[in-house]
């Protein structure tokens, strides 16, 4: 057995650890980044890239279809299925490498490959090979898909993110299970690329939206495009010829059943947390056995140990991942050494969905029982540059304190990602709809309809 | 003769026209909005509304010919020129549509039809029909397209922006002269539909864009797309068959032919001021005829009269057309009752060019001099998220003070009209690098490419 001494042990090389191994480092502690597989993020190698690279060629697929609403005559879109995966694997691969690139560049002694588990509150033992003494330590090991009961022991039949973007070509047709980010950024996707796409999901939104009005629209306008099924429980699936059959009930409790090549599992990830053997340590775990944790410092209660990234299950996207990995291998350096730790603010909420229209949920929550906000709205169908390139559909709800300061909102339309961000730095900053009006906005561009909410509100303030 | 008083006296119902109207009306000034042609604003008749929709249809062309990237086969693509430009017309109409509608939407005496030319300080007269007494006037006349000397006298084989957008069909070929922001939407637009386009510019710049490295990358892009010609002198166009033989010298002083069905005079706009007999007022006229004022009140010098809107030539575009008519029209009526004029700060400069890729220029212009300054850049070549779209071009330079406060920037490249919003509103927020650094980008967007550069400039700083 080897015996290793650092201040700093992080626990899984994805974005959160890298940026935890890297805070800690900058921070002056001598810190490790231990990790099991073949690193390389789970959003370079399974998550926000490749789902992004599928989503380029649903979109290309979409624009050549669509191009005669412009006057341009296509007589025939045919999808290259295997020639779309080899582009969306070979950029992907190129993420992956420089991620990879990246680790390969850690000095000596700073990188070990194995799984780790705890021994107690201050060692860790990997592959039982290596015994690792540390001060802190960061558990950033990620998250994976649930693949539900239902869809257990059908083998290839079922897909999951891990899984789905190895297929060597497009399946006739697909079930996706859930209807929040993942599946319904895939199955828009496939869909678009000729497959006949049928999702199921058990709750009443999609895409993370919950105002009703964007909310029902999305499901319309997703609905149109695919088969789509809110409120609906997967009973059982079989396999039938040369795929499955799922057997579901509806949202009026009927019995439905869809037949499908393939099946997507895309209903929830569950946290890297089994190997870790975290009750041999003081830790706090919660019933689901997630540490107790701050969510501002990311120290888990009970022992010198803190959390990062979507093992923690708060916020799963990348950037809250670098930003969090950030905090606690800083924080981590600092518990190492002896000084107190930092607690920021947490950022302004900011999550997408890639779809089209795309959807945003930002800051403060949608709350109709909070009857001291001014609530701006705008439709997509008459503004102006949405118009021009003939993706106005959707809309957007944007929510103020009575003083007009910006609190949150939430968006379905045409480059929300944009849109966005823009709303995100202002409820960030705390500004009013008043300050955002009196901004330059150039002519024609969706920008615009913010403009248009912000005097809305202005009115009713 | 019919005789009318006012306290305000608007001439010309554009974008800057209806503003000032409005916003001497809302401050209780009795207000008259004249205007002599058949009204619509130049941005909805005439400028950015149908080059949008041109770019739109070059955009799907070019989509649908380049979906190959992603696997996706489109054997044939082919422009349907009428059915182009019927709906672009069809669009352009009903955004005019709805300018009309404001206008007629105007109570009985706020609106008079004709040409209104000044008698002297407080009088105008209009058509000869109607004398109108006023204490303040708005001139927001707007501008023209200029022909320059060697295209005059060639009826319709040249074309301005007043006429492209109601030719039947496209042309087989049209050579643009001007490479700013008009001539290069429209010419890439039209080469994307299969127009075979010359481009002659006798600067050295395209798009506006100033920075030497992101200028040399647009002429070597659009260069591509179409044949551009810099620094090159239109010496004569004859007429020749169906089209125009244009004479010119390149760069190297060497002469040069082209031919074209048509061409495109896009090298400036003059304001529109002839009809007015400025000369019967006592304002103080600059050498070209353009009354001298004040860039924040918009109060001319020498007479109780304003100016706003392209006609002033200041940021001939259309967010500051319309802002400049409030300060105007709200400064008229105040000057009709005797009170102070507002001064207000000049929003932070926002020009952009709706090219693929985009082009923007915000605040400060780029000073190689100025070595107090921090320069921060960017190449979208290797930015992820322009890689997944294929659209990884361009790039982007952003200046800050040496404290870091963000002064201003270009960019060519993609979603730049929404990332100039970004860096816009954070230079009017005087914000600095570091600021802009610590809010939340999600990933993976183009937005975080801005995050790169100020990460680039914090370590600068």
């Amino acid at each position: 057995m080897r015996e290793l001494d650092y201040d700093v042990a992080v626990i899984g090389a994805g974005t959160a650890g890298i940026a935890a191994h890297r805070a800690a480092t900058a921070a002056g502690a001598r810190s490790v980044l231990i990790e099991r597989g073949p690193g390389g993020t789970t959003c370079a190698r399974v998550g926000c890239m490749p789902s992004k690279l599928l989503i380029a060629a649903g979109a290309a697929a979409h624009a050549a279809r669509t191009a005669d609403l412009f006057g341009i005559r296509v007589p025939e879109v045919a999808v290259d299925g295997p020639a779309v995966l080899r582009r969306l694997r070979a950029e992907r691969d190129r993420f992956v490498g420089s991620v990879l690139d990246g680790l390969d560049d850690l000095p000596e002694g700073e990188r070990l490959d194995g799984t780790a588990r705890f021994e107690d509150d201050r060692t860790l033992l990997v592959d039982d090979a290596t015994r690792i003494r540390f001060r802190a330590a960061v558990i950033a090991t990620g998250s994976s898909p649930i693949v539900p009961g239902p869809l257990r022991g059908l083998g290839a039949f079922v897909l999951t993110t891990d899984t789905l973007f190895e297929i060597p070509d497009l399946p006739a047709s697909l079930a996706v299970l859930g209807a929040g980010a993942v599946g319904i950024e895939i199955a828009q996707a496939m869909a678009r690329l000729g497959v006949a796409v049928t999702v199921i999901d058990a709750g009443d939104t999609v895409a993370g939206l919950t105002e009703p009005d964007l909310a029902g629209q999305a499901a319309a306008i997703f609905g149109a495009e695919l088969d789509l099924h809110l409120g609906a429980e997967l009973r059982k699936a079989v396999p039938e010829g040369d795929g499955v059959c799922l057997h579901w009930t509806d949202r009026a409790g009927r019995e439905r059943t869809t037949r499908a090549a393939r099946v997507l599992a895309a209903a929830g990830r569950s946290p890297n947390l089994e190997a870790l053997r975290l009750e041999a340590t003081g830790l706090c775990l919660e019933p689901e056995g997630l540490p107790a944790f701050d969510r501002r410092s990311l120290v888990c209660a009970g022992a010198p140990i803190l959390i990062a990234g979507d093992v923690d299950g708060w916020r799963p996207v990348l950037h809250e991942a670098s930003r969090q990995g950030g905090i606690a291998g800083a924080n981590a350096a600092a518990l190492a050494a002896g000084r107190p730790v930092a607690t920021p603010e947490p950022w302004t909420r900011l999550a997408m969905v890639f779809t089209h229209p795309q959807a945003a949920v930002i800051g403060a929550p949608y709350d109709p029982e909070d009857d001291r906000r001014i609530v701006g709205a705008l439709d997509f169908s008459d503004q102006g540059r949405a118009r021009v390139e003939g993706v106005n559909r959707g809309g957007m709800r944007i929510w103020a304190d009575r003083s007009g300061r910006l609190l949150g909102g939430e968006m379905l339309g045409p480059a929300v990602e944009h849109l966005a961000h823009l709303l995100t730095f202002a409820v960030a900053d705390e500004k009013t709809a008043q300050a955002v009006h009196g901004r330059p906005v150039y002519h024609p561009t969706v920008e615009e309809g913010l403009t248009s909410i912000m005097s809305k509100m202005i009115q009713r303030s």
